[in-house]
């Protein structure tokens, strides 16, 4: 499978698309809206009133597309998070992009808004000449893991839900990666680096550095750093981008 | 609590919302737009190029709203599965026709499409005079339950998820209803009658017969019926609207 280069909006080089940067409740907060306070909430309000492309107060899960242009220039998109908005984003930043499709998908955490998409994965997966589905590799924790097979067995065992006789199995590769800066490993061929953050006390979000020319470290759930996560080099730091 | 009459959008009169009539995968189908046909497929094309309100194509996970009535003119809000697009459909429609909360909840069956947006019930539970949420009555079956407790466990223990220290506990009041059409149950003063239908062989998803003037059928997803659910008397019959 080869994709067509000049069908990626970056042409020969890489890029980052923010899918999105809101919070696990996303905005507008709907609270807002069907019970509105006097004066009603400008965010809320302007986050209905205008259309969602460039509308800043219409924010979705928190989810990154890397655009990873080869030397070869041929892209590779890998994804960061599937979060309960992923439809939406799907239909309006893939089809703007004209991203094709995923070849990767990596999981910071297990929590609604990084993985509630993954009943919709089958929509963007790969499929080669003949048109046949290609496994998509998953790259999760072994913590992760376990919440995803209770949360979605099907998923797990590759079968359609039970009862859903007409659906399409996602054709998925679980990948087990360590919550360790010294374990890293290659998606699409580009290496990641773990970087794990606390999300609340006792629980361990994964944020990633990666990057060949540039180095970029996304870290989109931190509630505290770890000493061990802390990384002397000059990169480019994306960190809960919500509140920037 | 005392929901405001006059802000409903029937006045004195009960209503039935269509907030989805879609498929589990709802449309558009995001893979005739990210990878196009030649020519492209208009059903698809024409459910993004038009705004979703009022565009035929444009339809989402199956569900609907009772907004019943009582005889005192106040109104009930009765919500009928709660899938992947929930949040869309709370910004579209409950905003359009001035839904301010939902009083309960009835589960059909525990596809990813009739119970994925769950995780954003909090966003649409009762308040009262104080503004403390109140708790919300969900209706389904143990089969149905017992799906929940591994996909939401919080939500059962109604404790925000694990890590996610700022979020609100959802506070449910989970039902357990029989899958039989002589268990009748009551949801907000209104009398519904389970009528379990196959769903794929071996799968049983309940469709309801309410109403008081005007009896309703409101069948979601049927495969095959079964002949101890087939009802002689003359009803409004809503059966997988998808294909009408």
């Amino acid at each position: 499978m080869e994709p067509d280069p000049s069908k990626s909006p970056t042409g020969g080089s890489s890029s980052l698309i923010f899918l999105g940067t809101g919070c696990s409740g996303t905005l507008p907060d709907a609270r807002c809206l069907l019970k509105p306070s006097t004066p009603p909430c400008a965010v809320c309000s302007m986050g209905i009133s205008l259309p969602p492309e460039g509308n800043p107060n219409y924010r979705l899960n928190t989810s990154l597309l890397v655009d990873y242009c080869h030397d070869d220039g041929t892209h590779r998109y890998i994804l960061i998070d599937i979060g309960k908005t992923f439809r939406e984003q799907v239909l309006r930043w893939f089809v703007h992009h004209k991203v094709p499709y995923v070849d990767s998908i990596i999981l910071t955490h297990e929590h609604a808004d990084a993985v509630l998409g993954l009943d919709d994965v089958w929509v963007v997966q790969p499929r080669n000449d003949r048109n046949d589905v290609e496994q998509i590799p998953i790259f999760l924790t072994q913590f992760t893991m376990d919440s995803i097979a209770r949360r979605f067995p099907y998923l797990v065992e590759q079968r359609p839900e039970d009862g859903d006789e007409d659906a399409q199995a996602a054709k998925i590769d679980w990948k087990i990666v360590q919550d360790d800066v010294e374990k890293p490993f290659v998606a699409s061929a580009l290496e990641f680096v773990p970087l794990p953050v606390m999300h609340g006390e006792g629980y361990i979000c994964l944020g990633f550095l990666f990057g060949r020319r540039a180095r970029v470290a996304y870290l989109s759930d931190v509630s505290r750093f770890l000493p061990k996560t802390k990384h002397g080099k000059k990169l480019i730091l994306v960190h809960n981008s919500l509140f920037r």
